[in-house]
């Protein structure tokens, strides 16, 4: 998929990062946004025996904590300035165990509207050099502004 | 909805409790389980701002890690003895900012197959005694028996 | 669930079933509208050979017709007499086989906010005098106003 | 997406041409198929104003019936020679009003399991030579074999 996309607000960088920083959940599980470019970005995760399941595999909901924000900063990355951004809904499809070293996430965006955009994210393990795609997200995100409490 | 179920086997309960222990991630978390039934069970999880995402409220990712851990255990309540569960894909809606005090997160079975189970779990967060739902997932859970790596 | 909703606009009774009138696709696949409350909706669906996919079942596909309109027009009866409806998305659980003499397909409000409504619906099949649970449906609708191409 | 697949059946072609054609729904609706190839194939849909909603867009559960045959072929040609497919759960959003003179549907194995099977399809309306995005599915297919009544 290669959609180009121009993104309503020049510092479109600087905004997701910044936001990015913000959201604690990142911090304390230890992703890391890689890239930003309009309506996509790239994000990293350690494997952490913290956020395991019963069979040592990380947890499908962490998993989905790190496609969430991926798409969520995908769609944000082309929003206006004033604009803050929530998820509304996403779909998950887990398709093999998530283990490996790391893994690497990737946010697109696939429909931008005005209200809502639509998202797609893929979630790779990278175990010994080599990349599996362990699952994929594809999600609902709402451009929100001028709400009490929903800042940037 | 109340649907009636029989567990295949007469330990669930055990069984249960056992493999959410083993689910390193409810610790690091903080999600306990509070009640098992047949195809059913209720979690706890406390609001934490390690969690959190830009806005403050708790993280969609987090929610859905508790969310799809109910809807896992109240499929593996009514699963065979030797039978491992792991979920092939869910969906979850955000209904409203997850903010409040604590979460209180029900899983149950809508359909138990021989090979895939059909779950919804439904996320409240309860602030000053009043419970509000604010996160919706159906997902579909897999027996597993008898697969290399994947035990119970 | 028993949610109390109040309508926005007092004759959305009038209003669904002149909506419902206009969508070509019920009345080619024969499905009916039967009852109306606020929201909430039940539908009728036939079982028709035309609409069949290779095992002699009803084709997903149509069942996610009727489910869909369930879901919208129960979104539709509690929105402002000036609004359109549009479905944003929806997730279908197939559950059973969609075989039967007829189907009854049930649409419920779960969430109702200003911009989407998240409902859920199910798809029933009746077979000599019993219902069997086939199908489930979580969809958003959007609230539409003052857009073009879109009335009501 | 350029993933290469290798048919368990060496006539998939023939196999999954005989099984679209016993979908008496395809018919009824005008949906033909149009390209075979290892996990992917490509439907045919015209617009057709009995299967319209209110606004006279393509419904979208006729959209959802295009978009799952697409998905249950690509999958189903990858599958043994003696299995029959089923779908178990497909999610769809609608990205712009389906309308258009006719439309193209592009179904994709993402991930082929020996049980389960995911896929993608993508629903392009063209009008005046032009193609637009107008829904994605994401869907889980199983493999059946020996089930009692679900003949290929």
């Amino acid at each position: 998929m290669t959609i180009e996309f121009v993104p309503e607000d020049e510092n479109y960088r600087e905004k997701v990062a910044k936001s990015f920083d913000r959201q604690r959940a990142m911090k304390t599980i230890g992703i890391t946004l890689e890239e930003i470019s309009p309506g996509r970005v790239v994000l990293n995760m350690p494997y952490n025996e913290a956020y395991t399941q019963q069979h040592g595999f990380v947890h499908a909901g962490i998993l989905s904590t790190a496609l969430d924000s991926a798409c969520g900063y995908a769609a944000f990355s082309l929003m206006p300035e004033e604009a803050a951004v929530l998820s509304i809904e996403y779909k998950v499809n887990l398709l093999a165990p998530a283990k490996g070293e790391k893994f690497i996430i990737t946010g697109q965006v696939l429909k931008a509207g005005r209200t809502l955009t639509v998202c797609q994210s893929e979630a790779y393990a990278v175990s010994e050099g080599k990349k599996k795609l362990v699952a994929q997200m594809t999600g609902t995100m709402m451009t929100i502004i001028g709400r009490k409490g929903i800042n940037q």
